[in-house]
């Protein structure tokens, strides 16, 4: 596998959800290389969110993160999620060597945490520091729109970047498995149980990416990992949330 | 200066807005390096929004890109912001060479692209295919958190992260100018233009950034730029929109 399975990996993110921090977790798990994931191990033996916090606040020398999923490498404390993957893929083996390959790979990546960012304003489309409660008619009229254009739209894109792919169109970036395929699994994920109803709609048209997650969840080690209890369930804390108010067309003249 | 100043670049871009384009326009600038701003030429010799919608209809090998900014080098077709912008700066002297460094300069690259998009989801924060005017009461409630907490908590960020910087605390990532000043320096331009009152109150308490932004601006390529007709005014269809009625604190209990 890779030569630094020696090295000491510490992934600070939020310990009770999936998140941004699940892009991480699933690139660890299928290199099958240790990772800590800091803040689930307990307060009293320097977990907890108060580790994250510590990072936060600016503790340690150099840069503080601007928020978690934060990695942390001996000195090197890294953020945002395509930043820490683009790191780690070529010391886990999880993208190809050439600079094509690897621009494409991020490319792909930062149009994943751009869906992400859609599929987290669906339900706070007005304040993060807000609860959804306090803005259902807002969300609404936005998961509406996310359903029924954003989403269809994003997902069509993926789907025939697996068809323009290499032969085979198995995977999106070269021939073998690389870490944008996790992370498009994990956004497949993320959306049958956000949105069952759209997704039933919308998955008859996007063949090669429902192929592309079944096949990324018969992998051994992402099957054993989403069999334990590593892998967090999906909740209403999340980024993904599945308020069923929210999968539905929007009104008319909405 | 670069070794890679016979390369042909093409920055395809929307031709009237400095949008998301104007982070890449702004290195090739500082830089001095040429590039071709294709949209921006007549349809008839190829450039017009015709040679943007071509690239994304996927007329070229490979994969597509989502949306523009788009930029093609050779072969190479590269989308995303802050992809462009890490697959560039190395080429235009614009990054120092050691990882860490690098890192770090996609890092503050990304945290900028999530600040923009708040930027945009403040006139668009119930979907980007309505006209502002249809999404008016939820603009004014979105962008009423931007200035109060968003703004001000990016900002400050950004300015905590100068003060934690080099010797000098003069520029964000190593000990010059990197491409991640020129974005700083672009993100102060779009806020101050759309929200001068918010930006009025913010600014005492950023300094450094303030400073930052002048010191870009009174560097001579870019004091050019922004005095030529290449750089585009900003306007109400661009990312950064100046509506009077949106640059106000929230409403009690909103």
């Amino acid at each position: 596998m890779s030569e630094q399975n020696n090295v000491r990996y510490e992934l600070y993110y939020w310990p009770s959800i999936q998140g941004r921090g699940e892009f991480i977790r699933l690139a660890f798990e299928e290199a099958g290389v240790p990772y800590i994931d800091v803040a689930r191990s307990p307060q009293d033996q320097g977990g907890g969110v108060q580790a994250i916090m510590r990072l936060l606040r600016g503790d340690l020398e150099g840069l503080p993160p601007f928020a978690p999923p934060i990695l942390k490498v001996g000195n090197l404390v890294i953020a945002q999620v395509a930043n820490i993957l683009q790191y780690l893929a070529p010391r886990l083996g999880l993208v190809p060597d050439d600079e094509a390959s690897r621009v494409q790979a991020n490319q792909i990546q930062l149009t994943l945490a751009d869906l992400a960012s859609e599929a987290h304003d669906a339900h706070h489309p007005v304040a993060t520091s807000l609860y959804y409660e306090d803005q259902k008619p807002e969300a609404r009229r936005r998961a509406g729109h996310l359903v029924t254009e954003r989403l269809p739209k994003f997902l069509g894109y993926f789907d025939r970047a697996l068809e323009r792919g290499g032969k085979g169109h198995d995977y999106l970036v070269g021939a073998g498995l690389s870490y944008v395929d996790l992370s498009m699994f994990q956004t497949i994920s993320g959306f049958r149980y956000a949105f069952p109803k759209a997704m039933a709609r919308i998955e008859s048209s996007i063949p090669r990416l429902v192929a592309l997650h079944d096949r990324v969840a018969a992998r051994p080690r992402i099957a054993a990992y989403l069999a334990s209890e590593r892998r967090l369930p999906f909740n209403e804390s999340d980024l993904f949330r599945h308020y069923p108010e929210l999968d539905v067309e929007p009104a008319k003249g909405a």
